[in-house]
């Protein structure tokens, strides 16, 4: 692109840093900031910089907090017992949503991946290991996403925490509500008829 | 959505100010700023207000610029005599990208939109009509969208010099290059009937 200005350029150019937009929607993005007044600018960059430099994680789950340790952790209503263990804080926010799940969580940051050069050891599993091994926890809920890697990271868990004394479950996969069953693919069909559940179970909800 | 943080909230509460970005996308794109150093967001967002706060309007085409003049104004070997009159400065750096017109830019701001609750006084139409009455311009090239708004500008810009001793030109309307003919909208093909053009003019390009 050719810009006039390197004001301009620079901005499109910062912005199109951010994953999914290009340079043309940056160029919309920064645009738009001319419509609005410089206040408005000024609010917007205010709360990325004081996101970005004030925000911490929790000490217990490691999910982002404004305080060291997060509303779930210090809620004392919570089951800490049970602990789910979760990617990201979107997935805390998604189960949250659900007001399904009463225990407290823990926040990989991220999956084991080798092509992405993520590790065992950039994510904060050995504190989990820890945690478990104090004796505390009776059940640990793994909830990564059904992929090869949401899969290693699991059985990565799993076999460091196979010899204690903690009940290791994992979300049921099988076929969304309201899904056609023709349309659903073969794996999570055949594992939904493997993992089946009394009928009784599907009453409740 | 609910938010554990403050601070996210905010961050996510303003850039989701920013048009086609919804409350999910604005997440995804805040919570990769901690994926990034904090020099990296500080890049972004000084890069956004300095754009915000110097960027200036050429004095004389109302161009985005970061001088007074802008590069093209400022640029000897471009024909002040012939004016391109468009919409806003993606519209510009579109038709500088083709390296087909050499002449100079009147940037309006916008469209005549009675809904938007834009007037001709909210656009530099006046300042428009003051170069022309100067009498230096031979040629006005109309290059404003062909939508109900961009016919109703154009409309009102010639009502206010069809007096003048100026040539009035819009661009040409047409089939896209590449295009089937069977797929072009009624309205298009038939003013590529009537708009048609020597066979010699083809050759050119």
């Amino acid at each position: 692109m050719n810009f006039s200005s390197k004001l301009l350029e620079n901005a499109v150019n910062e912005m199109s840093q951010l994953p999914g937009i290009g340079k043309r929607t940056a160029l919309r993005l920064v645009l738009h900031l001319l419509k609005q007044s410089k206040d408005q600018t000024k609010y917007l960059v205010t709360a990325l910089q004081s996101f970005r430099n004030d925000i911490k994680l929790c000490k217990n789950c490691h999910n982002i907090s404004d305080i060291e340790l997060c509303e779930i952790c210090a809620n004392p209503n919570r089951n800490n017992e049970i602990i789910c263990v979760v990617e990201d804080i979107r997935d805390v926010m998604a189960i949250e949503n659900t007001a399904q799940f009463k225990g407290l969580y823990h926040v990989l940051g991220g999956k084991i991946s080798p092509i992405e050069g993520i590790g065992p050891h950039n994510l904060t599993i050995d504190s989990l290991v820890k945690k478990v091994k104090e004796g505390k926890i009776k059940e640990l809920i793994f909830a990564l996403s059904s992929t090869m890697e949401g899969d290693t990271t699991n059985f990565y868990i799993y076999r460091q925490l196979q010899d204690f004394d903690v009940n290791l479950t994992t979300i049921a996969r099988g076929i969304s509500v309201g899904d056609e069953l023709e349309y659903t693919d073969e794996i999570t069909l055949g594992r939904s008829i493997i993992n089946r559940v009394p009928f009784e179970n599907s009453l409740k909800n």
